[in-house]
């Protein structure tokens, strides 16, 4: 690709990023509005952990993958927003103390830290609900058949067959000694799961039959190991600036991860190699494949 | 009332109870059976919550409503495992050492102290994605648009805005006097929300306009105010067999309850007000809403 593309691609990727972390933004800005009463401690809780922060990848993801069917903006950030109502809710309890028990949380306190630890829980299941209070919402699509794919989809996806049997299948590991095909699945569960869904979601969107989506699968599948290789390379490295959180903690629970098992140069290998997969995935598609093109390449260049 | 209806009533109400508990426990069993992988623990967590205790009022409430419009039994139990999946979530985060640090749970350890505080939040927040899982599923009902209704109400009833919201109210209001009006409001949230959508249930799957769902509605608002009074009671009471919990831990915690605003004897004369009133809202209707008229009159005689 000559420079001159990939540094217009660049520039693409930073400006649509920055447009999807503003209008998600406001998205929970307008959700989350101060309620007047007792409940409003949980209201600036689920706040503080929605606003602000993040690379909201997931929302983008959606964004971009909708782009390819040309459908409205508008309702893709509504669907990209219930999935990162699901990852924040996901990460607020992560943090907790009986889970990783983490302080920092993209560069500010974890919400237990903030709010105190019954608010988190409760600021979590709050999210988690509005997720799909969100989804149901006609405002999100015409077609009840295509609003009811999304909440399924997204069920499956969040729950014990998802991110949730993944979160303990990372509990379970613990001490024990994973290979390679065993870290692959607890990933793609633990966070792939999610991944795969944001891009899904345009899919259904366009009232895709399930046969046509599988690139789009394919293609949210190499990049979800993509970014695990990466945030591992970050956690190895250990700059906690740039992760914005707590690094090496992996290394110190003595987790496997994919570092651990490849080595740091096998790993950024392997990335680069998945990266050229999920775009080979793209390749009946012009232009309008490019953010997602973009996210594949830059995004396990991110310095966080 | 003659003794013999009162009986006939009572024997019916005790049949039709038993049957939905049955029915709960095998619908659980196979929605949460083994995995045979690392996820395992989560599951039996999951089963050890779910499985095999509780009154199953929410269930039963929606198959009583259902009865009303004719709503085929099997779809109504969908819908009320999916409440019960997100009553019995609530129950194990509310548990949580954060929260209530309950140790007993219908006469069983709680779900932390079974399997571990990690395990807990994780089993409450997969049995909250099941219950969409459930509720979206083509078996739940044939209309979309109805799937499509079942979810957003039970995301609302379940969310900030109802059960989550109603938590963080009671969570506030340690410490603090609340009166009656105030207490009222945190119970309709609290545990009114779920009651009611478990009752308005049946009339989304029957397709009734909103304006036509009063009557339900106000019935469910009703028992939902006189179940609360009759679990102060119990509280108060101090019996701990009965309750399968430890109880008089809102008189310990200095909290505002039904029985410390109104005395027990106004309190008991109020759950019975509320009673006739719940029943009041049937009058339309005849033999087919006897099990709606017989869970308020008998549930606040119950001893558990």
């Amino acid at each position: 690709m000559p420079v001159e593309t990939v540094d217009r691609l660049a520039e693409e990727l930073k400006a649509e990023s920055a447009y999807v972390r503003a209008e998600v933004d406001n998205f929970f800005a307008r959700l989350l509005a101060p309620t007047g009463d007792s409940r409003e401690r949980l209201y600036e809780a689920m706040r503080h952990a929605a606003i602000g922060g993040g690379k909201r990848l997931r929302p983008l993801l959606t964004i971009a993958s909708s782009r390819l069917f040309a459908i409205d903006p508008g309702r893709a950030l509504r669907v990209g927003c219930a999935i990162e109502a699901i990852h924040v809710y996901s990460l607020i309890h992560d943090d907790l103390p009986c889970m990783d028990d983490a302080d920092l949380r993209r560069g500010k306190p974890t919400v237990h830290k903030a709010y105190g630890e019954a608010e988190a829980v409760l600021a979590g299941d709050s999210l988690h609900a509005l997720a799909f209070d969100i989804l149901a919402h006609t405002a999100t699509h015409d077609d009840p058949f295509v609003r009811n794919e999304l909440v399924l989809e997204l069920a499956r996806a969040a729950g014990p067959s998802g991110m949730a049997g993944g979160q303990m299948m990372d509990l379970v590991a613990e001490g024990a000694t994973l290979d390679l095909p065993a870290i692959t699945r607890l990933q793609q569960l633990k966070t792939g799961a999610l991944i795969e869904y944001a891009v899904e979601a345009g899919c259904i969107m366009a009232k895709l039959p399930a046969e046509a989506r599988r690139p789009y699968r394919g293609y949210a599948r190499n990049i979800g190991l993509a970014f695990q290789i990466a945030d591992d390379l970050i956690d190895h490295s250990g700059d906690e600036a740039a992760a914005g959180k707590p690094t090496r903690k992996d290394a110190h629970a003595g987790k496997a991860t994919f570092v651990s098992l490849l080595g740091e140069d096998r790993a950024r290998q392997q990335a680069g190699f998945l990266v050229d997969q999920a775009v080979q995935h793209l390749s009946s598609h012009g232009s309008e494949a490019d953010l997602l093109r973009s996210i594949a390449r830059f995004a396990i260049e991110r310095d966080h």
